[in-house]
């Protein structure tokens, strides 16, 4: 299996439906009506309809465990922060750069982000350590 | 409103079905097969399907946007390790104290875990930052 090495790095387009939205809010129980609600978001000072931000990091965990590094994947922690709205039906990219890896633990640092591709503005940045005895 | 001082603390039970675990799979597109195949995850050192970690997280967020402090808080950031699987049908409880507020900015340091009911053990750590301007 291929190793991951520092420096290398890994993007996924991306967009959220407001139906995958309020699939969300059924299955976490997060029905702020910021997320669901037409009208209530509207008279927010986003004007419509964001996604939740767990819903929208998910893509991290997304790539991590069925991507890059892939099955195998031992997800230890995240740090994310939440630095603009994530709309819905808006395209978006994640991006990912391997800072530090460490050969005998198996263990990979990574850099996230997602970046509105309309602007190239990151609207969700992070850092994520992870676990792969045959990647890293 | 009521406000929210240092050292105050939240807690909510929570538990996680197939069900939610399924949805979560279909609406983050993450289909791990950890989560969501018994048979696969039967044969992993865990034995038995996981529930994504965005989504045993994610009752952070629930908390924050819907409970505590509530609607109109603006999440910043929040950290997370995941110490130990989350299974589902398992009984759990959310526990958040606050660190920090700083009442200028109107912002919190809240730590956060979830907990395993049965054994008292912290399966998910971590710390979130969230703006309320009325709340904090």
């Amino acid at each position: 299996m291929e190793k991951i090495n520092k420096g290398d790095c890994f993007e996924l387009d991306t967009r959220f439906t407001q139906a995958q939205v309020n699939a969300f809010a059924d299955c976490s129980l997060d029905n702020n009506p910021i997320h669901v609600n037409e009208e209530y978001a509207a008279k927010t000072p986003f004007g419509r309809p964001i996604v939740h931000g767990f819903l929208a990091a998910s893509v991290f965990s997304r790539v991590f465990g069925t991507k890059w590094p892939g099955e195998g994947t031992i997800y230890m922690s995240q740090q994310m922060s939440f630095r603009a709205p994530v709309f819905v039906e808006h395209d978006y990219v994640a991006r990912f750069e391997v800072l530090e890896v460490d050969t005998q633990k198996h263990r990979g640092i990574i850099k996230c982000s997602l970046v509105d591709k309309a602007n190239d503005k990151e609207v969700i940045t992070g850092e994520a350590k992870l676990m792969h005895t045959e990647r890293f």
